[in-house]
């Protein structure tokens, strides 16, 4: 039985939205690909999102992930702030479901202690960890790593979940 | 020239998502449908998601409307449950903007101004004047005033828009 499993991680932003494409074959994890949707500024939230959306549906098409997991995007906001931050993730959450994929969310914390062992990481700490763990991922960018660092978090507790239900 | 434009309304929520559709003429408004989409309570947020944006799609596949229309969902409220909110916002954004149709947004004040006459209408108010406006509505739930409100708003803006351009 194969037991690779492709993840795709998302990391959205109201600005620009991370995306990263992991394999995870057991404890190993290996890096397929990952890049940022950033649409024009100037544009309406309406074509921001289908813009997200069609990228998104794209990238699932093309790298034919297994689940998703999307990283809860920081609350400390102005409530007007999180509800356009919100509007990005509901799209993030929305395209892998619609293309019938399982989708996980984790918090932010839960995502650096898997990713550099404690909770309150910076994102510099995060992006160097990615890259010991990933080294074919090059340089990400913060949204990039923040991404490809999700997919590793779900790899580690999907993993987990996987040995549950096997024992 | 048919000046015929049936306009898609759509108030999203965190629990219940209303959507009208209605028809403009010139001055004249006519009903054509309203309902809610309420997600089973306990699903995780993708698959909320997924069924909202499921909903509208066959809507818009059904009901063949030319533009829509979103409100401006309330925030104020916590950062956590503007996100919750911002979430559902960016489908009722989505779903009508993946369509190919164009989407307009209006601040709820906007909304009770152009339904009720004063920006400060409370929500039975703005049910009464819809069920003036369309009596075909029957005795709409607030969530589906709500969005035949705001479809009603854009015939109103629409209307002068169109008017100016052809001017």
């Amino acid at each position: 039985m194969s037991s690779v499993i492709r993840i795709l991680g998302i990391d959205p932003g109201s600005a620009a939205t991370g995306w990263g494409v992991v394999e995870s074959n057991g404890a190993r994890l290996s890096y397929v690909a990952s890049g940022v949707v950033r649409p024009k500024r100037g544009l309406d939230h309406a074509q921001k999102l289908s813009i997200i959306f069609s990228a998104l549906k794209g990238l699932i098409e093309v790298y034919h992930p297994d689940e998703a997991a999307v990283e809860e995007t920081f609350v400390n906001a102005s409530p007007r702030d999180a509800l356009v931050l919100g509007q990005a993730r509901g799209v993030a959450l929305l395209a892998p479901a619609d293309a019938g994929l399982p989708v996980a969310e984790y918090a932010a914390n839960t995502v650096k202690k898997s990713v550099v062992g404690k909770g309150h990481a910076d994102k510099a700490q995060i992006a160097a960890m990615v890259k010991v763990l990933l080294p074919k991922a090059g340089d990400p960018s913060a949204d990039e790593a923040d991404a490809l660092a999700v997919a590793i978090c779900h790899a580690h507790h999907g993993g987990l979940r996987r040995l549950e239900k096997a024992s």
